[in-house]
């Protein structure tokens, strides 16, 4: 074990670091089947290239547990439970264990209805939104899953300058024939996550994404961190804002709204409100049916020409997949960031480090 | 009756623009009930201000019901009815009054599952998706509505040049304790109706959200009408349009994919694939609870402090709402085109034009 930050990525087999994951946090207090959970949700988020929505969330997590702002014992409560809605009060228990247990249970509701929503309102975090996706749409099923944190505030309402949201995003998984279209986007034109770091280190971001507190729009991070703050655009930014403006009230709703708590209650510090619905092409059209025409619109695209020689069309997710499929096999890079953040962990809770691979 | 184009808006009745609008429709062969429904929703479009998609698409509405583009008789085909998911053969009848009847069963689904869904394959054009919306709040549901038109495709995935998609519209509708929150957007950067009056007037769209046939991004409108043609960029335009790609891939997969009718088959002409979501809070936290959250949210939005002195900040489809209510008080202004375009069809169908206020 090094206490130096390593100055490039190192690689690790992803099972080594799902078992590393998991026993840290169970040695901190969760029990097995709920450390698994997070685990591997986190690991799955680093094998697809969201490096600051995998492992880089580890440390943050276990100083919740220690801090038991993150709880560890118990079910979500169950709020209300028509057959095709089921909200929970997760009772601010590890958000990817709730998430996961959601889905399973949306899963089984839209067998049943055609479609299947939860709801849950005082979850804990729930990490990277797409490494959720995959497990819906090999089943067959379209799941859409939309977050928003009553406790932070960064994005303001279009024409103004007071922050009222998080990036509130939306991600979505659509089953095809072949790849699926794994969506997750921020309503906003950036994140908390991204100015953050770029802040950091000093850079620019790829557009005029911010205002500063006097609402000039600008690419410089900075203007967020100083006082007056500035604050994030909604999607769309100056000249079409009042569109991610919307889509971000409508987060708010599905997920605030929906479970009774939110900007209306005192903050009860980090955590996540989450909408979960997943539907089953199998009660509309068919699955054969809907597969067809998403296929036809993903392969469309695929053919598209490119704006720009030498690059081809994507459909969202592809890389993240392609990524995850790479890593697993070659070892998953971690930003040179994490390790040292789960070092004084590692030690403090007597879990070895895997070894990196050697390449 | 005048035959010349009148130089400004004329305002009517809201309700003799209604009685007008239903006879003419009945006159060209519509049923009472159906006529009255697209009279409804076509007005209520103008009461709100969108001009493109209101009584301007009546003259359109009438040369598909004369083509047999447009059917007029019998009902929608129930193609799968799971409990809270119904799909339905729209038979190419008349969008509104579908829209309006799926909007009752969906709501009378919610009510008893939680959540209702109904998507239609084969249904006629739906006009404007914000008009339908305060008939659900008033009800204190929570609708979603997407639609998209496999028959036309003028928007190219996010990177490309070739066009595969409509601007793919998502509109929901949010109750509050006061004023509803009502959005209505394209995934797209702009939409087919404001390029196409702008392309004719000579004009330039507010900001950069085209690209001509080679990728590159302009504000002028014309690069969509010449040969080679141009295409619309997504939502978010050449910074951020994969989050707008993602957006229409989700509409084109719950509308074409759960409908399991669009961009697969064969082109039928000028029509919509819908996709209604009715969401009742009473099952999930309570109507009130969901009030009190989406009413603290708007009113923090409304208490942001201005970007621009002097202007203030509003909630999606406040602008729309207060100018419908003052339209229903100082009666309706048409946009000047419309007239000139129903007067032929007022002639022909026998059916006499409303005298317009004088002020």
């Amino acid at each position: 074990m090094t206490t130096a930050a390593p100055a490039t990525a190192l690689a690790y087999p992803a099972d080594k670091l799902v078992e590393f994951a998991t026993q840290l946090l169970f040695a901190a207090g969760l029990g097995e089947r709920k450390a698994n959970a997070v685990a591997r949700i986190l690991v799955d988020g680093d094998l697809m290239g969201h490096d600051t929505h995998g492992l880089a969330l580890l440390a943050p997590y276990l100083a919740a547990i220690e801090a038991k702002t993150m709880q560890v014992d118990g079910e979500p409560e169950v709020v209300a439970d028509a057959p095709a809605a089921v909200t929970w009060d997760g009772r601010r228990l590890p958000g990817p264990w709730l998430v996961l247990k959601a889905m399973d249970l949306a899963a089984e509701r839209a067998q049943k209805f055609g479609t299947g929503t939860v709801v849950i309102r005082r979850s804990h975090h729930i990490a990277c939104l797409a490494a959720y996706l995959k497990r819906a749409t090999d089943r067959g099923l379209l799941m859409i899953l939309a977050c928003s944190d009553p406790a932070s505030a960064s994005v303001a309402p279009f024409g103004g300058l007071d922050p009222v949201f998080t990036p509130n995003p939306v991600a979505a998984g659509i089953p095809t024939s072949d790849m699926p279209v794994l969506i997750d986007i921020s309503t906003s034109a950036t994140t908390n996550g991204l100015t953050k770091r770029l802040h950091g280190e000093g850079g620019k971001l790829p557009a005029a994404w911010v205002i500063d507190s006097n609402g000039n729009a600008t690419d410089d991070p900075s203007v967020l961190f100083s006082k007056p703050a500035g604050t994030i655009l909604p999607l769309g930014g100056l000249d079409s804002g009042h569109k991610g403006y919307g889509l971000t009230l409508l987060v708010e709703a599905l997920t605030g709204g929906l479970a009774g708590h939110g900007r209306a209650d005192d903050n009860e510090g980090w955590g996540a409100t989450v909408f979960l619905q997943m539907i089953d092409p199998r009660a509309f059209a068919g699955l054969d049916a809907f597969t067809r025409q998403t296929s036809a619109v993903t392969q469309q695209c695929r053919e598209s020409r490119p704006s720009k020689p030498g690059t081809t069309v994507r459909t969202p997710g592809e890389r993240g997949l392609e990524r995850a499929t790479y890593q697993l096999e070659t070892g998953v890079k971690l930003h040179p960031s994490i390790a040292p953040m789960l070092e004084p962990w590692a030690a403090k809770l007597g879990v070895p480090i895997p070894a990196p691979l050697v390449n």
